[in-house]
């Protein structure tokens, strides 16, 4: 992955992922970069199919490990048609969840054993790996209440509705619908993978106006692209 | 995998392997034998889910190694659910479809590659493999005629019917739809992996009356059992 930018978003609902997503892809469109908006699961005509199933309220209980399987299978599709092709058109990807999001969901919360998922992720990531990680950290009960507002909104017609097609009757899909107590345990996950990998990530507050997170998302990915071009 | 005994049936389309199923089945039951009859993809609710998604002529283009982690997931299910269960209540578990399928479909026929395919059968399937494989050889020719028989049979609400929910407008699903020599290399697949472990796998010429087959699974089955007992 020589070529182009790969960056990731992650974070617990309602962090404000596909927001800052969309400010960093205007700032970096300002500034001439050619730019790929992308998301997991999903991003590809197949991923989405395999997103709708996962997320839908009324898919059959089944292990992380199946879980895993299935958000592999979409991201293969995704890294294949969508991120290496555009890395090597030296593209910048920002990508609304990637591997860290199964590995906190699955893995650190969901229980599936640490070496099947880095088994997976050398099976079909290998080294379409994102050079920087943006996790956005917030309390999740703020997150949740940030996701319930959203949904009022799209109810209300004046959201984008996107998530309604996986969504439960209140409009809330599968991990939306979990209990806090696994919430907790999705931000502790995030915020041991970036002291795991401190090069790769950086952790932003998220609790602030979607402006000031911008701001300092531009930075962090202001001085990632100084040191690279140093 | 120490209780319990672990059948599985392989072969291409219209081979005749649930029909060989059922009627092994009904022998063994007379024998005293508990047996659970099930199917790949499929035998739980969520793979029944997956083998949907797989098997429709609507599913979006994607890779052998998406396809293949698609099974997996289905297939980590069932055996968790299915296939473990019974063999550790000492139950026979005779299986239309395995593993085998996926390493014939995906990576022989699919061009997966090999390392890829033994990588996602050690993580999922571990030591819950098969101890006998009867593999039902067809000419392709023969195994598609009879498939697309058992179709018009179903039309006419004299079959069950059961494949129609994955198939398209014609009643086949995206396997029946692919090329002869598609399933030409299915079938080399398929004796190929017989010829690589015959411990384990026995070929059945699959061109003859579904009686005939069944006195022949019945000899290899009976034989099994002898040697297992002895």
């Amino acid at each position: 992955m020589a070529a182009g930018l790969f960056i990731t978003f992650e974070g617990g609902e309602g962090a404000g992922k596909s927001t800052q997503v969309r400010l960093l892809a205007e700032r970096l469109r300002a500034h001439g970069t050619d730019v790929v908006i992308t998301r997991e699961p999903g991003g590809t005509p197949f991923a989405e199919q395999v997103r709708a199933l996962i997320l839908s309220p009324s898919v059959a209980e089944h292990t992380a490990l199946s879980e895993a399987l299935l958000f592999y299978a979409a991201r293969a599709d995704h890294i294949g048609k969508i991120i290496r092709p555009a890395m090597a058109a030296g593209r910048a990807v920002l990508c609304d969840r990637f591997s860290d999001s199964t590995r906190v969901y699955q893995s650190i919360a969901g229980g599936l054993d640490r070496k099947v998922f880095d088994a997976l992720e050398q099976l079909v990531v290998a080294d379409a790996k994102p050079e920087l990680t943006i996790i956005l950290d917030l309390d999740p009960s703020v997150g949740l209440a940030r996701a319930e507002a959203r949904r009022i909104d799209a109810a209300s017609g004046e959201g984008n509705g996107e998530r309604n097609v996986d969504s439960d009757g209140a409009g809330r899909d599968r991990y939306e619908r979990q209990a806090l107590a696994f919430h907790e345990k999705l931000r502790a996950g995030f915020l041991a993978i970036a002291a795991e990998e401190p090069d790769r990530c950086v952790v932003i507050n998220a609790n602030r106006d979607a402006s000031q997170v911008a701001a300092e998302v531009w930075s962090v990915v202001d001085q990632h692209l100084q040191r690279r071009a140093g």
